[in-house]
């Protein structure tokens, strides 16, 4: 049978900012204004009012602020997310007898319509009822209006009638108002969560003597370095004690020797799992210390979760109902047939006693957010339930809203989707294998415009311990200088893994493997950070251009503009009001001078159109005077890859 | 505090069809295919299985069909909708252990793994748990397999383990399996719905004397002339008694003549009102009479659902509380200030009588269906609540599926798409005002392939009683002729307003106006069918072309072809099999001669490349032979304004 009629009269549609009907939050920023547009409509010819209601879940009170019409029945709103945590907002949308009213009344009105008298009395009324509900002082007012509508009018008093639209228009009635089925949840999370720059090193490699591995008290004693670079986040691969039982060799082979220190995500040893630290790298104690110094040097120390175990960890003999048994009782190992991993037992998160285990990796978050660490990086998340780390993350939320997660999932596109929707305050990205200058236009021009801008937040690494990009063996320091200016350029987050990064590491384990040789998975390294050919100066230039402009802050506000070579990219970033902004054009061939003409979209970096203006390069404090859209550029990349431009219009267009 | 875990590990996304998340169906018509998409997926690297749920609401059996796996976790499957009526689908995916299993047994089996016996033991509990649940026939056979499983499997066995895999299909665990929030409408609709020719014609100007005015009498006996013109439903504007209060004269004068007949829309007289009809035009046995005379030439009879009341309506003595009171007691007449329309009250459908007077208008369409009526051209629906169409729209399939609601909205895009939601079957358009080749393809490219393409059917109209467009005011015989060929040839629905289309009538009331001189809709005309100048050879031989091509009768299907001529518009429409196929080239200059290099799609149309076609020109009978994309074309639009071709391929390859 047919349902019983919908009398609500407006339509309310097409909510934004929406991920998945309000299943999911979207993300901001602490400090952001939160957009909310959707269509409100309603039959006929009616006014209608829109508001917006918004507030911080677990306040009791909502704050409203009237929608605006924008065109084509697209109404608008926004408001402010002033601390990090969970906010909702909802719409409640109304056809509005007075508006109504008063739009009609002002046109009889200035036709001296003869039946306006009969009009004036319909407002009367409305204002008489309104004066029912109103507070005292308002409710004189009002019946002084319905008065004053009952009497003859004067010119005066219908020029006055905005007076009565501002005093009536709390009290609408409301009774009839169309709602959303569904709040719509809004994230909001510290200025870090939107902008950071990473550095990830391996403890055991931090030594500065090549003859010792190095501790946590050597990265300490790094920090200083780390800090000239002008990275903000420090990310160390698992500090854990490490399993012996088939335990990998250098390079990965299956055999170790007894001094090969094994792979760090082959997590848990008899010292203890994953609460403890390997006592080669030092005590929880010094993860605290590391983090303290690196706070001093405006660094946050980001710890890596990896829910694995080796064959040594404590909960295989403790809980061995969280691994898969295999019938003849032993325990299955990580595998991808018919390959098998036998460093490594993958939990399982499905197990029947999956209350007690969830508590426990809880309980493992919980303990390194009691040691001060408020960012992880989470190894390959993809591979536990989504429900896991909705549940997971939501917890330490709880604890602290500062906590930020990392996912680093190298998959396919709707399962990191998915995760960065289920809470991943950051997500690893593609940006690694996207070389050439379509490919990246294409691909952050859908990071930044598709649906996921909402929810995803990339951040985009030239290199990690696992990729060691062809592009990067084969293109030279030219090829890292670029990889850097793009990463750090177009991404509002972005990080390196160093030093073989900045060392120009780029020898592979094997021809057309991106595995390094002689990883530092499998071995601790040594590194000569002063090495005249390190990338160290063009790299903490870059961080401080990123520092000194809230446009590369950001990951909206890119706009990429044509130019007639493949192999030149061309984008600009700016703060919403123009205030700042920085339009790089980069040569994305190592190997090649490439020259070309650009065309810029000058609204995008606010020039008019025929206005002279200069453009600055903040590498090379070079100046060009450019007129109009068209202009040529040649870069050379073994002198610079890339001009980083500010733009400062000339004459009296000011900006 | 943070949710309860969601432990269901598989998610389902972005299902299509889908229109606001299951709040409306999508509209398909009886016989088609409903292709059913979504995402789905889960963590890690196990096998899932999604199977599509479907019924027609009121059957209590739900059918399932096993989804398939498309690319980028896109799955899909098909169900038939064979009757009219409600619909509706889900999905239930879910990770599963067996097809895990087998897929990773069958690697290990293929490296002759030395632990095949402890994995083929795996299967061999879940064949065993599965025989638990199982049909005794089948028990036995899953049994056997479990067995089989145990002993020394031979090289036979595994080359048979697909029988295991169908055999154990239908019994797998979906306790825990994900399913959607809702499930997901579809309505389907018959033919008609999907396709249909209307020929509009007032009846009091169907008389062949031109000193009497017409009745429906007169309009049966031109029954055969419309049978010619080759049109499939046949629209009155209303039918019903006309109010003499402030009836309007001539061209909409405000003073009516003592025999002047008013407009057929200002509703109701002492004769009655909607469910009435005006003496002079005849009875409701005569539109009982006209409905059986009209199908026996394959022709519907639609009539106007105008829900709006003259002054003299028995409505506004016997139910003052439907319409919207004055606070001097009178009624409210429809407004748009400064201007009043005296002859026409609008009806309060907000009133707080609501219930008995929503119950009166479908006391109209019920009393409209029990005299043989199944389709409804409604006039004005967006100046009334979509709740009540909703309603409305659902109580009147209810009595029978077969009735269709073609809704007159020229109005604002949402609230165009939002009636369409509610229940239309079909919707006028803007197509009447868009008459350049790049405005025609970007609209038609919206309506077949815009998201409203799963809810909103087109029915385009070169002309009505409100649209004498300039188009056709101007471009003498070959606007007209252009017209028509596009609104046939571009929507599977669409409708003309004669005789004055086809006769050419073009003058305007006043220059600049969209109004006819001497409309209609406040006078009986006499037409003289026989002029030589009609157009009724061209609209016989288009809706010929039409009957006798599957791609014209549907809307999916359209794709527009490059041309370098911006007055040239090509398309080709096709079914999905590519067993139909017609490609149109049409010059919209009604005044010169358009020439220009067009380039074909030729897999839209079914050739390979390089592959020698003929095309034959379906209103001439004229053939080219074509090679390959780029072809000429020259058309004059006083000869012919477009060609309409078949495509055959030449030598061996068959399409």
């Amino acid at each position: 049978m047919p349902p019983a009629p919908d009398t609500a009269l407006a339509v309310i549609e097409a909510v934004t900012p929406d991920v998945d009907g309000g299943r999911f939050a979207a993300k901001r920023i602490v400090g952001d204004r939160v957009r909310v547009e959707a269509d409100v409509f309603a039959h006929g010819h009616d006014e209608i009012r829109a508001v917006l209601q918004h507030h911080k879940v677990g306040d009791a009170a909502w704050q409203e602020q009237e929608m605006h019409l924008l065109v084509n029945d697209r109404w608008a709103a926004d408001f402010a997310v002033e601390a990090a945590g969970n906010y909702e907002f909802t719409i409640q949308a109304w056809v509005d007898p007075y508006r109504t009213w008063a739009r009609d009344f002002r046109r009889w009105a200035e036709v001296q319509d003869p039946g306006l008298a009969v009009e004036a009395e319909v407002g009367a009324r409305l204002a008489a009822a309104a004066a029912r509900k109103a507070s005292p002082r308002d409710a004189t007012r009002l019946r002084s209006w319905a008065k004053r509508l009952r009497g003859p009018l004067t010119r005066r008093d219908l020029a006055r009638l905005d007076e009565l639209d501002r005093l009536i228009a709390p009290y609408a009635d409301r009774r009839r108002a169309t709602r959303l089925d569904r709040s719509r949840p809004i994230i909001a999370e510290r200025e870090r969560a939107g902008c950071s720059a990473w550095y990830e090193l391996f403890p055991r490699s931090a030594s500065p003597d090549p003859d010792r591995p190095g501790t946590l008290a050597d990265v300490s004693a790094r920090l200083p370095y780390i800090a000239e670079l002008g990275f903000d986040v420090l990310y160390l691969p698992p500090i854990h004690p490490i399993g012996t039982t088939h335990r990998k060799g250098p390079d990965n082979t299956t055999v170790a020797g007894p001094d090969d220190p094994g792979s760090p995500w082959a997590i848990g040893g008899v010292e203890g799992g994953h609460t403890a630290v390997d006592p080669g790298l030092g005590t929880v104690d010094d993860v605290r210390l590391l983090a303290k110094d690196a706070a001093s040097f405006g660094i946050e120390l980001a710890l890596d979760l990896a829910f694995q175990c080796s064959p040594d960890h404590p909960w295989v003999q403790e809980h061995p109902q969280w691994f898969r048994a295999r019938p003849d009782g032993s325990i299955r190992y990580a595998e991808n047939p018919p390959k098998r991993y036998e460093d490594i037992y993958p939990i399982d998160f499905d197990t029947t006693d999956r209350v007690a285990l969830w508590e426990a990796l809880f309980g493992v978050v919980q303990f390194w957010m009691d040691q001060g660490i408020r960012i992880f990086r989470v190894d390959n998340p993809h591979t536990k339930p989504f429900g896991f780390w909705e549940w997971l993350i939501a917890r330490a939320k709880a604890v602290d809203t500062d906590v930020i997660f990392l996912a680093e999932a190298f998959t396919r596109p709707k399962v990191m989707h998915r995760l960065a929707k289920v809470g991943f305050s950051q997500s690893y990205t593609y940006f690694t294998w996207r070389n050439s200058a379509w490919e990246l236009r294409e691909y952050f021009t859908e990071l930044t415009r598709g649906p996921g801008r909402q929810y995803f937040r990339p951040n985009v690494w030239p290199n990690t311990p696992d990729i060691l990009h062809e592009f990067l063996q084969t293109g030279g320091r030219p090829a890292f200088a670029i990889r850097l200016l793009l990463a750090a350029l177009l991404g509002a987050n972005y990080g390196i893994y160093g030093p073989p990064f900045e060392l120009l590491e780029h020898t592979p384990r094997s021809p057309g493997s991106e595995e390094y040789l002689h990883s530092e998975k499998y071995e601790a390294r040594y590194w000569d950070l002063e090495s005249p050919d390190s990338l160290r100066a063009l790299i903490a230039r870059v961080n401080r251009i990123r520092a000194e402009h809230p446009a590369l802050r950001r990951d909206s506000g890119l706009h990429f503009h044509d130019v007639d070579n493949d192999s030149l990219l061309v984008w600009s970033k700016r703060t919403p009001e123009l205030t700042d902004v920085v339009l790089t054009v980069a040569n994305v061939d190592p190997l090649h001078t490439q020259s070309g003409w650009i065309r810029l979209d000058l609204a995008e970096i606010g020039i008019a159109a025929h206005q002279r203006f200069v453009v600055r390069d903040l590498l090379t404090d070079a100046r060009y005077e450019w007129t109009g859209a068209v202009n040529f550029v040649s870069l050379d990349p073994d002198s610079q890859p890339a001009h980083v431009f500010t733009v400062t219009p000339l004459g009296d267009g000011a900006r």
